[in-house]
């Protein structure tokens, strides 16, 4: 048994992950599939949206230059001489004097320039009669008014938002090209692990396997997506067979990954590829190993649930969103308020802390092993403290990243205060 | 043709909404689905986690009581008669000057109440000198110390988050009981309209169902799930059958919502259930109609893409995500900027503003039509004039709700600053 001989910095390791991995090729993506993912091509616009001009309001398309004059006491009679309704236009064309019936949305007929509001308007039989004048173009949306052909809607590296999709479909497209989804492969070892909804033997030594549980989301929270998946034992040729199959982006290691004597992840990594780094100044996560095998990063996540969730968020979660054109930053809300109590840590280590948030402040939870789970059950969030810190004084104001995307973890009077940088 | 007469207030016809509708029933679900789902029972733990003690140190298990003394000048000589491993423990029993090697994670043999690291160890055939006095306890991990049994460790209405799942999965769950996702079924009408994924007719009267796409990805957004859907045409027989067809939590109707000819969702409505707000004083949206048939909320969208769009926001988004168990709220990101010039509205309407950002201030688009979605992926995302404002003035501060979930959509150096309410 040794230790570690030296550590790495966490801001090190992350740098390297940065200049080492860039989002992946492209794939074509439906339509109705693509919200959410990160646009891989500049989309322009085949087609004017509308293609026609268009009635802005329920009324009358006419001549704007017949009502000229019109007014309460003055008003000018038309002949209407039918009808345009969205998808069923007018076929013919309005002459002096004359005017169509128009739906909103509908095909301004030829020769109208205006749509007279219904509400100036007073039809019978063929007659109508109009109260106010109507300038040219009233009411009226052109040919293009949205979107122009040659137009460019949208730009590669854009992660698609719902409107975003509808856009797409106006200018008649039915697929588009966006970054493909990380690949992500769980290697997960222990021979006391029983499989994710299986119940542990009373009394006995076995555990549920809870990490590749909380991975599994972590990584579709991520945009990435997971290959099937088998708990493995301890055995260095399983682990070894698993690690170098090559249909993996991303390769997560669960378990023996530190220095001790089941530990056979480090080895095959530095026989496969290269650890690039093992031993890390954190806590939790200090065993963590990061590496690669040809261009596949590899992740060595210590077997301690928190310390999986930690080493997960600090050094995969960025790699993942990164491979897959996401913003590698941090994807929590987050909230600034005042600690509680102080919060020890060291010079030269980062921690990650579980917090909770009582009255307005920020309350470090006492239970900080490792292997507690449901310590990060029980807390809002984490506040992370940078190596240059031996620790945060009672009443200083700390950042919460919140484990809880939805907005009634959110302080409700809270918002972000932004610059743009 | 004719107006609406009166109109409604936004908040009269939300908090209608609130109070008509409650979380649906539940249903099981299983652990790797659960994730993001609203839990609909209080989970207990029927086992202690772990369920026997373990080493929280890679080391040698032994009697606290032998170590008494020890140090680095006195070190103490124990006999190391096995190993105990994750999954693998040691059979016997350790007595009084014997020591077991064991892993992390490992089972604690009996007999044994602590354990010394192995960095305070020599270990030479069978003989273990230790440096260091090591207290009863010291390293060890009790039965139950991360959950106990009979602990509630989830409370209902939680929504739940990959570390929740992970927990389920520790205590020996397969499933559990969430709040049953909402079904929503869209009626999108429109004889002009052609699907989404196909090309418009050059220069002809067709439009690109885009509604329908950008509502299915709001409703996935909130939690909910849509229904096969397909364009109806514009006649009244069609869109009966399909609002009255009694399968939907949710109805979604998108154009012919109006009081125009070929405007027949409001009349239907009222016979099939009733039509209780038609008209609501806001801008876009104004033609939007709220109503339910039985239990189900039917939501009269207009067919504009930017009033669907914002008619789902304020009305649907908040009914589909409190009948899923989640926060009515709005789910948006939001940041607090000083608008560049002012906002313009009227007393008595509440506006949804789409606005920019730039330079560190909140920029409206000039282009407020309601048919003009590209206005809606050019915004950073809303802000919200409400009802009793006729409007705000350069330079103040407003409340900007985000478009993108994304974090790069943050200005980066702001973070919500929060107080609890």
């Amino acid at each position: 048994m040794k230790g570690f001989s030296e550590r790495a910095d966490v801001e090190d390791v992350q740098a390297w992950l940065a200049a080492e991995t860039a989002p992946l090729a492209s794939e074509t993506v439906q339509l109705l599939d693509c919200v959410g993912r990160v646009l891989a091509e500049d989309v322009s616009s085949q087609v004017d949206v509308p293609g026609f001009p268009r009635s802005a309001m329920d009324g009358y398309a006419l001549c704007g230059e017949d009502t000229f004059g019109a007014g309460a006491y003055d008003p000018i009679q038309l002949e209407v001489i039918g009808v345009s309704l969205p998808g069923s236009p007018f076929a013919g064309r309005v002459s002096k004097g004359q005017a169509v019936r128009i739906m909103t949305g509908a095909v301004l007929p030829e020769g109208a320039d205006a749509v007279a509001m219904a509400e100036v308007c007073s039809e019978a039989g063929t007659k109508l009669e109009i109260r106010e004048a109507v300038a040219p173009r009233k009411n009226v949306g052109h040919r293009g008014e949205d979107i122009r052909q040659g137009d460019t809607v949208l730009r590669a590296m854009r992660r698609l938002r719902p409107q975003d999709a509808g856009l797409i479909a106006s200018i008649g497209r039915a697929t588009v090209s966006c970054v493909r989804r990380p690949r992500v492969r769980l290697v997960v070892t222990g021979d006391e692990l029983v499989p994710a909804g299986s119940v542990p033997d009373p009394g006995g030594s076995q555990i549920v396997d809870s990490n590749s549980v909380v991975l599994r989301a972590l990584v579709h929270r991520d945009g990435g997506e997971t290959l099937p998946f088998a708990i493995l034992p301890d055995r260095p040729e399983h682990i070894r067979e698993t690690m170098a199959a090559g249909d993996a982006d991303v390769i997560l290691v669960s378990g023996g990954t530190s220095v001790g004597q089941e530990d056979h992840a480090p080895r095959l990594l530095a026989e496969l590829g290269s650890l690039d780094f093992h031993g890390i100044s954190m806590r939790p996560s200090s065993p963590t190993g990061v590496g690669r095998i040809e261009d596949c990063p590899v992740f060595l996540l210590p077997g301690n649930p928190v310390s999986c969730l930690c080493a997960y968020e600090f050094f995969a979660g960025p790699t993942i969103r990164g491979l897959g054109g996401r913003s590698r930053a941090w994807p929590h809300r987050r909230v600034r308020l005042p600690l509680r109590r102080k919060l020890v840590s060291a010079v030269g280590r980062t921690d990650y802390v579980r917090v909770a948030i009582e009255d307005d402040t920020v309350v470090p939870l006492a239970t900080s092993g490792a292997s507690i789970l449901s310590s990060t059950v029980r807390a809002a969030g984490f506040v992370i403290v940078p190596r240059e810190l031996e620790g945060m004084a009672a009443g200083e104001p700390v950042e919460i990243l919140l484990y809880d995307g939805d907005p009634e973890a959110i302080p409700t009077s809270s918002i972000e205060t932004g610059r743009m940088s």
